[in-house]
């Protein structure tokens, strides 16, 4: 399946979880169903698919991580936190709703997360409570990392405590968007999962480290949001401690290292290498 | 076992699930270990004890509840929200730690919650997807509730919207803190949970109703933040719109009210009962 069919097939998920009247609904709405890449979604699809489970059993975890990751982004660009005011080519969500609304679509957001992550009868109700255990210390590493984040703008760290805070802020998410899609496979195999621990880890960190890159090198338009939007809050990253060149050999060694460990799994891995390969050359 | 003891038993829980290194602890435990009320975990562990339910299996319940209602009170106390400076006899959190940690400590107890709500192997997994799943409700509505509260600042609004808006913001989470202690109980009959979900709803609202007239009627020192804080902020409430003595009559005639519901119950609801009478005649 292609990655413009994940993502048509998330959007209709995500929409019709947000059907339902709430004082919430609009703003939830607003932020949810903007233009957001839904890398986090193909890539549970796609561990998903790679390993025959079927997709309707996919939804409810596709849609979780995503959640969470849209209620990341309006905390994230909130005035004590990132202040970002442009987010997926439109005013971030405080700039139209308000700091306290846009805080509890935040919130709701992420218990939202949770109710759809356990409301498939389908999956069994052991490994829904592993998809929540997963899920709760994915969310919750995500915001240590960004309390690492915000506790040294204008800072001189060391490259290590970088390395430390992408894995939790942005490498804890994306890990779990792949394991979740393979762990509804009920009889993974103990060497199967082990090597996509490896391989969701290593994309996890890439992923950080090229967005720091590319918040350097791309536009405006192209980001969704404000270029040197690091560098003009005075945010160590990757390319101010090593430089950019150095960056990219970093991350394009996580990806192709990534790449071997898949190699190793015992089912056909290609749709999973061919998703890696896309987002080692993204340009946003 | 007495409501102290009740007390003792999940402070003793939370600083367990809160003494791992993390970015956020000394933030999070500020908060969580300060003295509050514990009405929540007890209305766990009570209904729990009704229906014979080992307190070890009611520990991860009577936490995860705390943690939603302790990550609710630092974003309700966000200047952005309700601006309040004082909690529980010491600064709000934002003034301690700054309103983009306080943002983040709110969203890792959340995330925390479910994690902790999920980690007792001894609770069969179709009991703690259910947990999740009413938990997960309960927080995703008070958000919702909350939302409302800021929207009618001001504002001349019906008292229908008021107990619409109590029910979410706080009736939920109390609600979801009795029916989780007594969901523990695997063969809970369709009858005492009907009863127990109608309780539950009662003193739910009876709750934030009496919440009101404290506001107004009770000292700063003893309600550990600001007397009139509701009027100050220009807050439609039970008392400004419906006077003291109807507001008092309310909540009171929904206690009784939850008091009947229980004598219904095919368990001895002595201990359930005892606590609600406590609940009516609390000062702060």
């Amino acid at each position: 399946m292609s990655l413009n069919n994940y993502r048509a097939r998330v959007n209709g998920c995500l929409d019709a979880h947000l059907s339902q009247s709430s004082a919430l609904n609009e703003n939830m709405r607003y932020s949810v169903l903007a233009s957001g890449k839904r890398f986090r979604p193909i890539l549970t699809y796609t561990a998903a698919s790679v390993f025959g489970v079927d997709l309707s059993q996919a939804d409810s975890c596709a849609c979780a991580v995503e959640l969470i990751h849209i209620y990341s982004l309006i905390h994230d660009d909130l005035p004590a936190m990132d202040d970002d005011d442009m987010r997926h080519n439109q005013p971030a969500n405080h700039m139209k709703f308000g700091v306290g609304q846009a805080i509890l679509a935040g919130d709701a957001l992420q218990a939202l997360a949770f109710d759809v992550l356990t409301n498939n009868d389908t999956i069994k109700a052991e490994t829904r409570v592993t998809l929540v255990r997963q899920l709760s210390n994915a969310a919750f590493a995500m915001a240590e990392g960004q309390s690492i984040d915000l506790s040294i703008v204008s800072k001189n760290v060391e490259i290590d405590l970088l390395y430390s805070m992408h894995r939790k802020k942005t490498g804890a998410l994306l890990q779990c968007a792949v394991m979740l899609g393979a762990l509804l496979k009920p009889d993974l195999s103990h060497e199967d999962r082990a090597i996509l621990t490896s391989f969701s880890e290593g994309i996890g960190l890439a992923y950080q480290v090229q967005d720091d890159v590319l918040d350097v090198s791309t536009s405006d338009a192209v980001l969704g949001k404000r270029q040197n939007s690091d560098a003009d809050k005075d945010k160590p990253t990757f390319p101010s401690i090593l430089g950019m060149d150095e960056s990219i050999k970093i991350y394009q060694s996580l990806y192709e290292k990534a790449c071997e460990d898949i190699s190793q799994l015992s089912v056909d891995e290609a749709s999973l290498r061919g998703l890696t390969e896309k987002l080692m050359s993204r340009t946003y």
